[in-house]
């Protein structure tokens, strides 16, 4: 299972603006829009996709992300053969 | 675009290590494997889809990661008409 955690809309994000600054003078244009975020890849035991898709859900919602600035998604990352 | 940076295979994760041992004491069961990363978004301009992902992927390998410690891998996100 995969979370994603990036930050909510109108939430300054100065690693992203840094990153786009710095990609010019790197030698890289037409890039705009750079938003960091974090990422949380995990082993969920669970009956079904669904039920495992939920817990990602409750977990990031409750305890990877900030919910006043941050928005957090799950989604199926590969599936592990039990 | 959305280019994910995560650590390799046995390089240490004790962010991810800390998250997983705080769990059970915070309700979640059955939860393991748990490895933190990070995600970049950006609208790249480019020809076609391929151009943008073969500069994404150059820029995630030369600016967004530490190949040394890291995996990055570019992938489309939703596409922004011009």
């Amino acid at each position: 299972m995969i979370v994603d955690v990036t930050l909510r809309q109108g939430i300054a994000d100065p690693e992203g603006a840094t990153i786009e600054r710095a990609l010019p003078a790197l030698g890289f244009s037409g890039v705009s829009n750079v938003k960091a975020g974090k990422s949380f890849r995990m082993t969920i035991d669970a009956e079904s996709e669904s039920a495992a898709l939920e817990k990602a859900t409750s977990l990031a919602e409750r305890l990877l992300s900030n919910p006043v600035i941050e928005d957090a998604a799950a989604r199926l990352g590969e599936r592990v053969a039990t």
